[in-house]
């Protein structure tokens, strides 16, 4: 993987808080995309009220049915027991406390940013904002997969009851047609795959379970908003770098050997990224998974953050000759890119 | 609610065991169904091999892909660290531990039994046994709804990456096609609508999460097989009965004022069962919801068993004159039964 010299690509300066009493803390986790020739990024913008006093946290939520801007703002205060403040991104309840739900200390939404080069981008004026009670702590992580002709973005969909799975469809990014809730909590990382595999559209998914650490699954659905047919796809490997948790990255590539993946590793030394190839007619087989991460934190900007020691891909772009353009999220704050080919990645599969 | 003078109608003396070395220690939670003007129960029973050593721990575990009755018994000792054994129920690693995953210390299956008059029931050769690796640590709690000339079960399907739902049809009870995980980990608590209401089939279900309180939702299908449209419905309540976790119970009934459904609480107090009644056009609306429970843990056979204070239904039957019979498991550990009315819990819902 060889990194974009103009990295970071995207860094919170860069764009304009939604209110003035907020600060843009992240710009990262990029969907990717190519439209009429342009690159095109969906980027999770993460914002809080600017700290103005030290003994308490004011938490952002997105109000209900009150017009998409519309922001609430809950204070809690420090020095109450019933908090758990220790996470700088969320806010929980300690045992015995108020047996509420946990919240989060940041809002985010989607907003566009297109480029010729995909180096330098542009922001457009397109926000995709958290809509209605699924969506009140916000929106993250964007997969966008082109199928049929549209534009079908997957995403975290945050709340008082968890994470869950939303999509979105558009032919333009100028009007969104939403579908609501495609899979219950507690539910994230999913990507569509760009065209249907025996009939059935396809997605991979990440379920969380108290009895295992969480992996990666696989789903089929007649018509995109419907999905059953669930199956264990990889697990987390003890000893080895992903042994925490792992998560699909962006759409699938259909090569000659089957479908190839890039998906996401936590373990002792952070987030890192690896590569699988499932079979092309049956995506349900895993047959190749890299022993090494393609990728690990290295730069200063994937070290050092909002949270330290993560590359995270939910967005690559084909480009012509079988390069690869990856677009990445650097330490839950930057955006940034890198280039690869097929034959490279097929290469590290063995 | 009035409890059948017979009950315990089912008590685990009365299944012989899968095998020689194992000990029936729960025929429970039955979903309930009418077919040929007979009752038909389709009782969760729950084994273990018989303890021959206080020192160790065996767990059952069936083993994938080898046949139906193939039980794996994996060995712990009570002295291992790594594990905590101080639920009964399951075998959960510690903290720095293996970092598997936990584990049951009974393996379930289903079984049926038929009845003339709903209260003596009689053992059928049919067992519904857990198969294939999303079942390795057995199947739970099946709600059994008769829609379109078949009967559907849906049930907790339950292995080293939790619990999911899976779904099974049978026009006869002697032959079951299978149509595997309809909504991915965590999940259960799943009833089916008897019906399409506004063109979708529809379903309760239960997700949980790391942020809140497990709660009710609800989704509808094209199909039965494929799942979308996730609303939430209902929230445990906190201070109330209900306060911990709430469940659907068996398939809600259609009543001139909308659903009728029964669900289970867990509060302070144990398990309990509580009414709501659904808009009969639009499910996800609640209408009214019972404050009080209908039924709590009274009876000696409900108080004391392998889990204590628990009522929980998956199963009621209509009969003529608008009277009700629900069958529940008591305290995990038997199955019995109680009438009411239509009419009775409509008022009850005020």
């Amino acid at each position: 993987m060889e990194r974009f010299a103009e990295n970071p690509l995207i860094i919170p300066d860069d764009v304009s808080p939604t209110r003035d009493d907020f600060e843009v803390i992240g710009t990262f986790n990029p969907g990717a995309f190519v439209a009429d020739g342009r690159i095109g990024l969906l980027v999770r913008v993460a914002e809080r009220p600017i700290a103005e006093d030290e003994a308490v946290v004011r938490v952002p939520v997105a109000a209900a049915g009150e017009g998409e801007r519309r922001i609430e703002l809950l204070t809690f205060e420090r020095s109450d027991p019933s908090w758990d403040f220790s996470d700088a991104r969320a806010i929980v309840p300690r045992e015995g406390g108020p047996g509420a739900c946990r919240y989060l200390t940041s809002l985010s939404h989607l907003r566009l940013a297109w480029s010729d080069d995909g180096r330098r981008f542009q922001w457009a004026d397109t926000a995709v904002r958290p809509t209605g009670e699924l969506e009140r702590f916000g929106i993250e992580d964007a997969r966008v997969t082109q199928i049929d002709g549209q534009y079908r973005i997957t995403y975290s969909a945050i709340s008082d009851w968890g994470i869950c799975v939303g999509l979105i469809s558009t032919v333009d990014f100028l009007r969104f047609a939403r579908h609501g809730c495609i899979l219950p909590h507690e539910n994230k990382d999913v990507c569509l795959f760009p065209e249907r595999v025996g009939g059935d559209y396809v997605a991979l998914h990440r379920p969380s379970s108290d009895f295992c650490r969480p992996g990666m699954w696989i789903a089929r659905s007649p018509d995109l908003n419907h999905w059953g047919g669930h199956r264990f796809l990889a697990a987390p490997r003890p000893g080895e770098w992903d042994s925490e948790r792992i998560g699909a990255g962006p759409a699938p590539i259909r090569t000659p050997d089957g479908w190839l993946a890039v998906y996401h590793g936590a373990g002792d030394d952070g987030y890192g990224l690896g590569l699988m190839l499932l079979d092309g007619d049956d995506p349900s087989t895993v047959l190749a998974r890299s022993d090494r991460p393609i990728m690990t934190p290295e730069a200063d900007y994937e070290r050092s953050g909002f949270f330290e020691n993560v590359v995270f891909s939910n967005g690559w772009v084909a480009r012509p000759d079988g390069e690869l353009w990856l677009y990445y999220g650097g330490a839950d704050r930057c955006t940034a890119g890198c280039r690869c080919s097929v034959d490279e990645l097929l290469d590290e599969l063995g």
